[in-house]
Order: C-alpha cells, then structure tokens, then sequence
C-alpha cells in the first residue's frame, strides 16, 4: 500500500503529525503536494464531488480507495495499520482521545498568532496576539502539560502514553514540545523544570531510529512562520 | 446498558451532541452531574488515577467498563452502537471526519466570546469579541456551510450527511444552526436563504419524534450565556 498523504508542502502545520507516523513505520507514502503537479491534484481533490469533498481543509490521505480528513481522523485510520496504536477498541479511542486534546492544544498554539481572524494577518492582530500568548503560556500551556504528565505518570504506564508501546500520540507530544520550543523558548525554558517525565518522552521518540534518520532529513521542513508553530520574539516572553 | 453522561448541568455547551445522540435514540441514560451529589461525581472520576484521567475537560461517558472522553470520540463509539452511524469503516470514519469539523467550528463559536483567553470574563475581551464575531459570521460560518451544504447535496445523497439515513452528524448540524440562530440571529437571516438545504436538515431533525419530545422537555437546558453559543447583543450584527 502507497500512502498519498495531501498537505501544504512548504509547512509542517498539521500534516507533520501524519508525516511523523509514516515516518516511524516506514510506511511507504508520497507527500502529494511536494511533488511536480501535485499542489494541483490536491486542490482538485477537495473540489471534487465525485469523492464526497473528501475533507474541508488539508491534510486529508488516500489509502487505496479510502479518502480521510482531519488529522485525528487520518491517524485513528492509520494507527492500527502502522502498528502505532493499541489493536483493541478501548485503547484504540484511548489513544483517539489523547490526540484529539492534542488537536485542541494545537489549535490554541494557531490562535497565539491569530485570535481574531484566520482571514487577516498576523501583523494586523498583533497587540490581541501579545494577551493572548501571554494567557497561553502561563495559564493554557500548564493546564494541557499537567493532563499529560497524569496520563503518562500514572502507575501501569511504560513510559508511554498509551498502552506499553509507542503509538501516534507520543510522536504527536514529541511534535508538540518541537512546536513550543520553537515558538516561545523562553516559556519552555520556564517550564520544562516541571515536566521532565514529558520532556523524557520527547527525548525517546527523538532517538527512534526512523525519526532521527527523517529528523535529518530534506524531508523534514524546517519551522517557519507560515506554519503552526511560529517564532514572533514579541510573543516569546 | 445505562450510559452515563458526565457534563456541566446547568449548559447545553459540547455535551449537547451527546445529549442529542442520546435522545434520539431512545437509549437509556443518566446525566449524571443532573443528579445529586453527581457534580462530585464528575469532578472525582476526572481526578482519578485509576481511571486513567478520563478526561481532560468533560464531556466524558461511562459505558460499562469503558471511558470515553472528547465529544468527537463519543459519539463515534456511540454512532454504531445506537444505529448513529453507518457500520462499515469507511463510513464511519466519513462521519467521524465531518463531526471533527464540527467541532472546529464550534471551538471558533467559542472563541467569539473568548478571543483572547478562557480564563478572562467576556467583559475582559469585549472589544476583541466584536472583531473576531464580525469575522466569524462574514467569513468562516459561510465557509464551513458552503463545505457542509456540498457534502449535504451531492449526487447519490439522501438528504443525509452521510449514507442513506440520519447520523450523529445530522442531529449535530442540527444543534449548530440552533445555536447560531441563538448567538447571530441577524447573520442567520441573512445566510439562511443561501443554505437552504442545510436549513431543511435542521428541519427533519427537528420533526424526529423523539428529538421534538427532547426538545420540548425539561431535560433540555434553554441556551444561556455561559455555553458555547451566547447571545450578547454587540456581537449580533
């Protein structure tokens, strides 16, 4: 099976959670629209009736004759085929669950830089963006870090989220402490202290085989800021 | 089976998808924090390590043995459990895929009142508020309606957003045009006209017998100002 994952080639935004499971697995997928024509074919997928508008926004993934969308989504399809989620169904939503809170950490890191509009930019919201990152980091951040640090410390856990191996939402908390580093280094520098059993967690996927040979990578698309996770030295306090 | 629902009593907020699946399947259950003493319930089940924290934020569901948390995530083990949901996998995930983006909208609902931070009073971010409400209703309910009427009216559709009969999606959309009715009740005016078929969903949900029986009963908590879907005057434009 070839994977055809369709996600903003010049980012790593929200595809990079899905990139960082083909990755791991060494599946076998093409990154559509890093490819000659291939933003094309991507944007005609999501116009087009004939595949249900397979998704509202990229990433969305075609697995044979399967089209998914949303994030969550393509690594709740894509776990068990990857061997990166529990097999039985409670763990399996277990796993979903976690990510889906991920998802939501994900979309508060969007809002730091945009609280009022996708549709305007950074420049034209930057004094909202200022309280807003600020309430982020020192209110939000904790919040979402404590959650994690209780699922990952309670008593049974082998150092992994879920389960007694590795699954998609470790390499999505990876994902997410790359994120925040590179967007506020001075929160995380603050923070980190705290929650060394996640920082722990970071560091073991880091070392994964797969991950450390994509990490290096041209594959890998450096942090930017038209991505998720942005580095504006006003919002880094 | 008695599912138990645990949510905020007094709001309808993400619970209600729940709620709606619920009732609309005549299954039998308890909002637990409705009952007494259930508010302390809640807030133990979501502190507790041997439950694996079931929860970051309710709603979460208790189904026999097995916790779910995350409104997407319970209704997708719901979905097939109550009938909700189309049984093969690619249905499924085609339903679970429109639910999750439902929920973005209704995290940008949210965000509306709360541009800046959760743990500020609307007061705090009024002025922010206004920008980001004007925003919303000009640019983003129209973009996620116009993604939801083409899947709702492509060729081989039912009337249903997915498969060929009603899904926790259509009880869903439902709510969202209930509650953005409530919130923008002159942006619905004028959107309406233009998503017709989105509206004549909501209708044939409304007219589900046990839905309307639902709706008409005590056991529906009337939209208010601390939910998701708040009217405030200046942000009714």
């Amino acid at each position: 099976m070839v994977y055809e994952l369709f996600y903003w080639p010049t980012i790593q935004g929200r595809g990079e959670f899905v990139r960082l499971a083909l990755e791991d697995a060494g599946a076998d997928y093409v990154d559509v629209a890093r490819t000659r024509k291939g933003m094309e074919a991507m944007m005609k997928a999501m116009q087009d009736p004939a595949l249900g508008f397979p998704s509202y926004a990229p990433p969305f993934l075609k697995a044979g004759e399967v089209w998914v969308g949303q994030t969550p989504a393509i690594l709740l399809f894509l776990g068990g085929r990857l061997g990166l989620a529990p097999r039985a169904e409670e763990g399996r939503l277990r796993a979903h669950q976690l990510q889906l809170t991920i998802a939501d950490l994900v979309a508060e890191v969007h809002d730091t830089h945009h609280p009022i509009a996708v549709s305007l930019y950074y420049e034209d919201q930057k004094k909202e963006a200022k309280r807003r990152a600020k309430e982020f980091v020192e209110q939000r951040v904790p919040k979402f870090f404590e959650y994690f640090q209780h699922v990952l410390t309670q008593p049974g856990r082998k150092g992994w989220m879920v389960g007694t191996r590795p699954s998609y939402v470790d390499l999505s908390l990876f994902q997410v402490i790359e994120g925040l580093r590179y967007a506020f280094p001075k929160a995380m520098a603050r923070l980190e202290p705290q929650y060394q059993p996640l920082v722990e967690l970071r560091d073991r996927v880091a070392e994964r085989p797969n991950i450390a040979t994509y990490l290096r990578s041209k594959r890998r698309i450096p942090f930017n800021e038209d991505g998720i996770f942005r580095h504006y030295p006003e919002l880094n306090k």
